[in-house]
């Protein structure tokens, strides 16, 4: 089953600012399959890189950024929720996590104005995050999951490895809740390889003007502006390439790629993704060729730009 | 006719992520013209400085920014239009660009929700930017134009530069757009000349405070505090030189100096500008005066911080 | 009088962007105490830290963020207040300052939108800052008075600097209205010293999960997401040391731990400081117990981490 280590990823608790547990899982990953890989990776993880991860293949130009965070909720006081990013969730939904009594698995409530309470038999730890239980789907057009957002962005990282000669995969963190990691993570890959290209591994939403099934979405636009001319680049190699792909024009979203555009170092930097509907609920749904169309994309833009 | 070449500069499409046409007029501009400068400065361009330009005189103490980049207007799908900064323009403003199948000029409309369309007689290009149709007026007292903001910024600097002897002339992108250019530019003008001192060359407003024809504004703060202590040596320098000012006291509005302010070095800044009514609308006006004023304040300030 | 320290720093007027006096208090503060001080640190100020100062003590591990700026108004045009940071005060507070032609004791006013105005016997100069009158009240249990936010942050890192022996006390500015000195802060330690955790020595709010008088609050969380793990570490040695303590999490508030997780460094850090009623009012009150045990669990974190 191809999509069994989507599945595994997805699965794993890892809401922003508490990634350790996929930071694991991925140094293992990685380990284990490298030696599998055309080419073999530098890895540079630990204290200076707090959960994040780099991996270097070769004389890099460009590096793919996935980051490996997401949504979820804070035990505050009494059975009181507060958001990690932006969830969208209905009553009812399953959450689970873990304090100091063990195991949790309880359900979400809202109150009139929308505050997000927990019900469960007991009072959890303050400060303990809880995600969606996952319930993967995996039909013949579609897989539907909670955290494809952005599972599927660590995901298409780890297929594009597979045959990548020159390029930097960098894990980064916090993506979800106002970021923190990427400037550290750009200083490094600037200063140490001049990777000045990025693109960014994540993804978006279908809208009144990307559908399912149309391709991946190469986005012009966001709340933030990427240079227009690193835009067009891309745009370019994907039609000479003749991969399927949707142009996106969005005034709001943002991404790891609102962080490359502030930080201290000249980054071009272009949101390249699948578009998912019902996005930070735990019902979010890509569609398999929209998948297909990232990997072939990011695989030929690694070796064109 | 002396304004000529601000002329020039408003009728450049730039708008923020796109500013590449204004950065090879400038480049070529100051290739011409820097033979009749006092100084000759060294010219920093290129992919490790994006669209943006450095030119560095002499021994430089105090970097002058000049945002180069403009509000206007990006193609989504169908007829809509998305903003690109904050733009101010009433329906029926005429709008220029150009896309795959050539030239465009079309009409601005709104909706009663106030979302922005075009009318033109054929679709546009998904990520089309387009930007307000150039219609400037020179008038005894005034001049008025789209784009003054902050085409006269460009202006004031390259004025400044014909006489310059030590100082550091910075043309910036994305401005009017979140930002992204300053944090690397102030990066290299700290490492590598040790520079800590900036006048952001920007346009303000007319407002309650700050009148049409009563000298160059110095903004004391607007959403940004700058260093109170620099601004008072920036007013004690206007006093001692006897050049017509006004004291700007703000609570909104940001500019470069934003970046400057939150950037990894210890750069002082102060916004120091003609102000301007109808801002980022087609018809931005200026008083001469201040125009005049402005010059000859950062021509002095270059000299005396 | 044990508080007679904190209510001098109380007193020093030094709002946000103007913090001058309170810089020259610190250093000759500095200067005379580190006699006594079990490790005489090395002082760092001037230009290159703008009005910042950082103190090392041996071989750090760990720093000490105190901001030194307080919140306050700035004078706009006729009688009209802009704020410096937040500040939350009833009609008729007092307010005091200096301009050109004297000392100032005036009254705060609003008219029905909420607009802040001064009543004073003559006209204010433009971009005059004004700091609450400070009423300084120490009681049995608790201290009241304008500015325990910070000068309570700034008298625990002056506390604890007595037995330090390895750590980085930073003292910052800007941090009531949007920041500005962390980024170079941060930078400078680590680049210097590879200091990579960080206590933001600050004070927050009693809520319904935070009481008066039950310990030193140790913030899970506010707006930003601290890292999990260095948290867990935290919470783990004063438990240890048996330190009384509470565990906050809220969605809300900011402090200098904003800045350092979005600096270019991979820096830890954790808000940790006694809870206040009506902060940001010229009636903030603490209670004694809180701030005692925020010296003693500040003075085994810079020991134990």
């Amino acid at each position: 089953m191809p999509m069994k280590l989507l599945k595994q990823l997805c699965e794993i608790h890892a809401p922003s600012g508490n990634e350790v547990a996929m930071t694991k899982f991925l140094l293992s990953y990685i380990a284990k399959e490298k030696k599998k890989w055309k080419v073999k990776p530098e890895v540079f993880s630990g204290d200076e890189f707090q959960d994040c991860i780099l991996l270097k293949f070769g004389k890099p130009r460009t590096a793919i950024f996935a980051h490996i965070d997401s949504i979820g909720f804070t035990v505050r006081y009494f059975n009181q929720l507060l958001p990690i990013g932006s969830p969208d969730a209905e009553m009812g939904t399953r959450l689970v996590g873990e304090d100091s009594l063990g195991p949790i698995e309880c359900e979400l409530e809202f109150d009139k104005d929308h505050h997000a309470f927990y019900k469960f038999g007991r009072q959890i730890d303050r400060g303990t995050d809880l995600t969606y239980k996952i319930n993967f789907r995996d039909t013949k057009d579609f897989i539907q999951s909670p955290y494809l957002d952005n599972r599927l962005g660590v995901y298409n990282a780890l297929k594009v490895a597979e045959t990548l000669k020159d390029g930097v995969i960098v894990f980064s963190c916090w993506e979800e809740h106002g970021g923190g990691s990427v400037p550290y993570l750009a200083k490094f890959m600037y200063e140490n390889w001049n990777v000045r290209q990025a693109l960014v591994s994540d993804i978006t939403w279908v809208s009144d003007g990307v559908e399912h099934g149309k391709g991946v979405a190469i986005s012009m636009r966001d709340r933030n502006l990427p240079r227009r001319s690193f835009v067009d680049r891309i745009i370019a190699i994907a039609k000479k390439r003749k991969i399927d792909h949707q142009l996106e024009v969005e005034g709001m979203g943002s991404s790891d790629g609102r962080e490359l555009q502030t930080s201290a170092y000249p980054i071009d930097w272009c949101f390249v993704g699948a578009p998912e509907k019902d996005a930070h609920s735990p019902h979010e749904k890509v569609h398999k060729h929209d998948i297909d169309t990232m990997i072939k994309l990011y695989t030929v833009l690694m070796k064109d730009l």
